[in-house]
């Protein structure tokens, strides 16, 4: 498992822009087959400040976002958005380890 | 429901010993009756940095954890091993909001 965090500063005046079209890049990153959450936080001390945290099976699974329609969508989307370059960072899981805490959604 | 990231850059001695605490605090943390998740993370590139990904119910669930006998057990274990002070940020979150996305674990 590879989990990435994302420290995303969005200019004031874009911040409601920012939550839509990442809502829209949750939605499809979330039915990505080696994806096991996305999640979107704002800071509740500075609403312009964001995390994403992008847990996938795999470096190959978490590779293959970056190449999807959706991630190069919201990429363009947001890259003017910016208060200042966002960060990600490659994390490895030290726990949990078992993969049933990772697999949340019921198929169907 | 309240997600703090917690920034954490311990001391490169000191990183197997952090880790172990570090369990120890998650796997009672995950049985506090307002946890959702308790994720420890470790940098790929940086294996001295941590990330805490600790999601509870309500604020009210979250401080609670910080009164408990393993948080105080960790705080004080884990103190002198920070290479700089830790950054622990609260956030709300924006997705996923259905709480069956973060209550993963099945009870018994």
């Amino acid at each position: 498992m590879v989990v990435t965090v994302v420290e995303i500063h969005v200019r004031k005046d874009k911040v409601d822009d920012f939550i839509r079209a990442t809502v829209d890049n949750h939605r499809m990153s979330v039915k990505e087959p080696g994806n096991l959450r996305f999640d979107i936080l704002q800071s509740c001390e500075e609403p312009c400040r964001f995390t994403l945290y992008e847990a996938y099976l795999s470096e190959e699974a978490a590779s293959c976002h970056k190449k999807t329609d959706h991630y190069l969508r919201w990429r363009e989307t947001v890259a003017d958005w910016m208060e200042r370059p966002r960060v990600g960072i490659a994390h490895k899981v030290i726990e949990p380890l078992s993969l049933s805490s990772w697999q949340l959604r019921v198929e169907g």
